[in-house]
């Protein structure tokens, strides 16, 4: 709890690992803003050390003419910040790539999508190190260095942090760097909402992402058609209920007694919202178009991990896991 | 059980429901060695009407020029043994179908996947007058009139009948009736084996029906691909013993304590011939491809329904029902 009041210095400098739709999008719109952002690239690195960036965007398309490329991250400065946005699929290259662009006071922030990939960090950096965010952005990339913000931007901040059991995702309450983040964010037209508590928070997302993301590959399925046909919702409404159950059970598992939790309620708030949204490619759905590897580990592998030693079987969820893991594999054959 | 044991008259005459890649091939060799048989068709009526059928089969090819085909049952004669052999999504034909085409002492064969169906023909013939029979046939109608068989033959017959406390599928034992149909499809080279307990035998074959029909559909993919990959192996595996434990809940709920059960043997038994199976596109993958309505509610939706009803939840079975479900209703619209 000391560790994460860590205060970061002002101005904060930032990186960005991974320079794609999400990565892509904030680190040109914090540059925009004024901060100092450096960019991680591979395959467009030349491109956008020559060119910079460009991001269409309902709220105004703009140029980066010269942006802080690289394509190695020991060419990198140390930052402050250090936004991890790459696919979760890529994460094996962490350990490489984040202590040289760390600052020994400076913060990894976690942009992924899924659970535990905050836990995987602190044991690269230190716990006191990690913080995590949910983001809600529908952004692609449409060529080089050029990123198609579509809808939504905010992002939900967490401080991660070990609790007296030693276990991770211990609520840290809004902390001090949080905040100074968040009012980087803010300045650059991003909403913030500070969460408290990063595990729920993560679990929260999940509710959405293992259904829609999962279904609408097996399915080859938009959010729409399966909001519309009364199998699939119920199909969604179900998995949604073993993501809340498992919740209840993890956080019991690292904090016994406790009363935090995903509330049932928010169940049906995401089905009404989710009927609500325009018709939408999930990210999972787009991989797997692309013939990019899918995020199962982080989106539904973890979280079925750590409700197995909870004590928690899910099924439905484990079902899934197991026809994305299929189709992920004989796709990229 | 006395109903059961009513004997069939010599010679035996034949109707057959459904003159497809089924019910076009089990008649055609009755007809050939030597059976009366009349065949109900549909779109291929006229076709039939004029030349016949064609039969093509590693047993050998044949043609049978002049056959009693019949576009209305109710133009057909009434006859000792009714073939059922219509896809079961037109089972809410059979209330009128049937009464025309069977003898007063006559027995409707049900030839269909699935499970329940003989109970709904119970309801219209009365439960006297029911047999069941469990295909093992590979065979594609290939134009109209023209069968080509390619594979497997053998039907596993089963009597129909309603046991001392009110309920179906009481074991019947080996009737008269069973042993006069056998003897007439193994005089047309048929093989037949005779099982005591058609309930048993309905769930043995749900037992492989159930995974391999199901995930072909919803994976695109063959046996072959489903049996090479281990996490569809393990997942058929599951929904397997989910089959199982549902045939036993269901054994019980009509017989209390009964020893009657599919073995969980089995479930290996059915994996490995899986394995060493050529590649095969399964039955419902076929009319899910030529956009036929899918025999979902007699392979998984009886199951789930009887299995609720004896207190057993089954929720990869249901999962796949709603999947399947979906995709159904898409792929017609």
């Amino acid at each position: 709890m000391v560790f994460a009041s860590i205060v970061l210095p002002t101005p904060r400098t930032y990186a960005v690992l991974g320079t794609g739709a999400l990565g892509g999008f904030y680190g040109a719109r914090l540059q925009q803003a004024g901060s100092e952002v450096h960019f991680l690239l591979r395959h467009d690195y030349e491109f956008v050390r020559q060119h910079g960036l460009i991001v269409e965007s309902p709220d105004g398309n703009f140029n980066l003419p010269q942006v802080n490329a690289y394509g190695d991250s020991q060419q990198m400065p140390a930052c402050d910040v250090v936004i991890v946005a790459l696919k979760t699929t890529q994460n094996h290259l962490l350990p490489q790539l984040l202590p040289p662009v760390l600052k020994p006071e400076g913060v990894v922030l976690v942009l992924q999508n899924g659970l535990g990939i905050e836990a995987e960090v602190a044991n690269i950096v230190g716990s006191d190190r990690v913080m995590g965010g949910l983001c809600f952005l529908c952004s692609n990339k449409v060529a080089p260095g050029h990123i198609r913000h579509l809808d939504y931007k905010q992002i939900t901040l967490g401080d991660y942090g070990i609790g007296t059991g030693g276990a991770g995702y211990a609520p840290q309450g809004v902390t001090d760097r949080m905040q100074q983040i968040a009012s980087d964010f803010e300045q650059a037209g991003i909403p913030i909402d500070c969460s408290d508590d990063l595990f729920i928070a993560r679990w929260k997302k999940l509710v959405w992402n293992i259904p829609f993301n999962g279904l609408s590959v097996v399915l080859n399925a938009t959010t729409h058609q399966m909001m519309a046909d009364e199998q699939t919702r119920s199909l969604a409404k179900q998995l949604m209920e073993e993501v809340v159950a498992a919740a209840a059970a993890c956080v019991q598992a690292i904090d016994p007694g406790s009363s935090r939790a995903v509330p049932p309620s928010f169940i049906q708030t995401m089905l009404d919202y989710t009927a609500k949204m325009t018709p939408y490619r999930t990210s999972m759905k787009i991989d797997y178009d692309d013939r990019r590897p899918l995020e199962i580990e982080a989106i539904l592998g973890n979280p079925l991990r750590m409700a197995k030693q909870a004590g928690v079987e899910l099924p439905r969820i484990a079902m899934l896991y197991q026809q994305l893991k299929f189709l992920d594999t004989r796709n990229r054959l």
